[in-house]
């Protein structure tokens, strides 16, 4: 039976407020409810339909927390997604801890996206093309927001997040550090090194002058046609395409 | 002044229905507007505040259709997005021609692509790469929905498109058919040709059976991570960069 009270405290988590208070979010959908379940989050909270029970059988009986069976219609009531019919959970958030940036690996760092719906689709190309952590300014839209969650189809439980100062961050690192920039070098020019922080800027003023400063290598999406800009979440896939493309071809690192 | 007939029209054409009955659409925003005004497209009625005719006072003076001063408040009851308070623009929508399909370009085919937002998106995505012509599955999301004209940021007035049924387009044409599987050809081998048409599948169910047959090259993303797939838009971008990228290293075409 589905309490007015988990309800209300689920709903209190579309709130950047109260998940800070309670340090607990949601998820909610077959696909990202499994994923988060076999994740190393600790989920509190369960709720499922009879199809997700049907679907999931060893997931729910592996499932210690407070677990309560619900009807389709009361998922829709709880969470914040009108098709989900399957399962919600509650889980605890990370603590924000230190991402070392070490040689070897690709970092992806975001300058301010502010877009939920972005920072959800770069996480998941970001996981793709197996980016392991990230880096998010400040005011880069909340990770645990629903809607970055559910763009993120999942992908969220499998990178590392440090929100962070980029510029004391960058400031430090002995990798190079990739911007992405109309004026920068063309990427099917460029034949290395292929690791290091990759950085995407801000949707409408892209990367902020203080970090411009500590980019080592700035790039650009050759384009041609009339749109002006590719979207955030677009480029950074094509640069992480890119990256991973010179890795395999065994450019000098 | 406006009227409450404009406004009553206006709204209609959030409706399908409505904008095959009038055979109009309109867009919103300064950037669409402003692309919608210098294209080929019979611009009809022009709702403009203030701040939009200081910024376009040509563009202003060279409308012949209905042009009505309006508030930002205006703006935002007659159309769709909150945040506009410069323009709205009624323009004829173009008769579905067929779009001839010639060796040495690039053109995109929708198999069914549901989204408005990510067709919209694609739209602009294609407009960077240089892609002239789209040709979309009858059961592809309207052109003219104003989601769609909003994610393509203008890029919609420089292509041309054809809604049809691809199977019988396909079988006819003479260039390489590309198409987007999990199992193909890793783009970081294939080395051409690099132009034909770009397949691209539902969100859901990828490409249907019937136009499997018709695809001469699969072509797959390399992934190195754990997320099951890429967005269609974002795999549309990436693909088209390859293609690119192969045209400009002088690749056998």
């Amino acid at each position: 039976m589905l309490s007015k009270n988990t309800v209300k405290f689920i709903k209190s988590l579309q709130q950047k407020k109260f998940r800070k208070q309670e340090q607990a979010f949601f998820v909610e959908g077959a696909k990202n409810v499994t994923e988060l379940l076999r994740s190393d989050y600790t989920c509190t909270h369960l709720l499922y339909s009879e199809k997700f029970a049907d679907a999931q059988p060893e997931l729910l009986s592996g499932f210690d927390g407070e677990k309560v069976r619900v009807l389709p219609a009361e998922l829709k009531t709880a969470g914040t997604f009108s098709s989900n019919d399957q399962a919600l959970v509650v889980a605890r958030v990370k603590p924000n801890l230190p991402v070392l940036v070490s040689s070897g690996e690709l970092v992806v760092a975001l300058d301010d996206i502010r877009d939920p719906g972005n920072l959800g689709t770069i996480i998941r190309i970001a996981d793709w093309y197996g980016v392991k952590k990230m880096l998010l300014s400040p005011e880069t839209a909340d990770l645990y927001n629903p809607k970055v969650l559910h763009a993120s189809m999942g992908s969220f439980t499998r990178l590392a997040f440090e929100y962070v100062s980029l510029e004391e961050k960058l400031r430090d690192v002995r990798v190079p550090v990739f911007g992405a920039f109309l004026e920068g070098l063309s990427i099917y020019s460029h034949s290395g090194p292929a690791e290091g922080v990759l950085l995407m800027g801000n949707e409408s003023h892209g990367i902020s002058p203080e970090l411009e400063v500590l980019v080592s290598q700035k790039l650009t999406i050759p384009s041609f046609g009339g749109a002006e800009s590719l979207n955030v979440a677009v480029a950074t896939a094509v640069l992480c395409d890119h990256l991973r493309r010179l890795r395999q071809a065994g450019k000098p690192v």
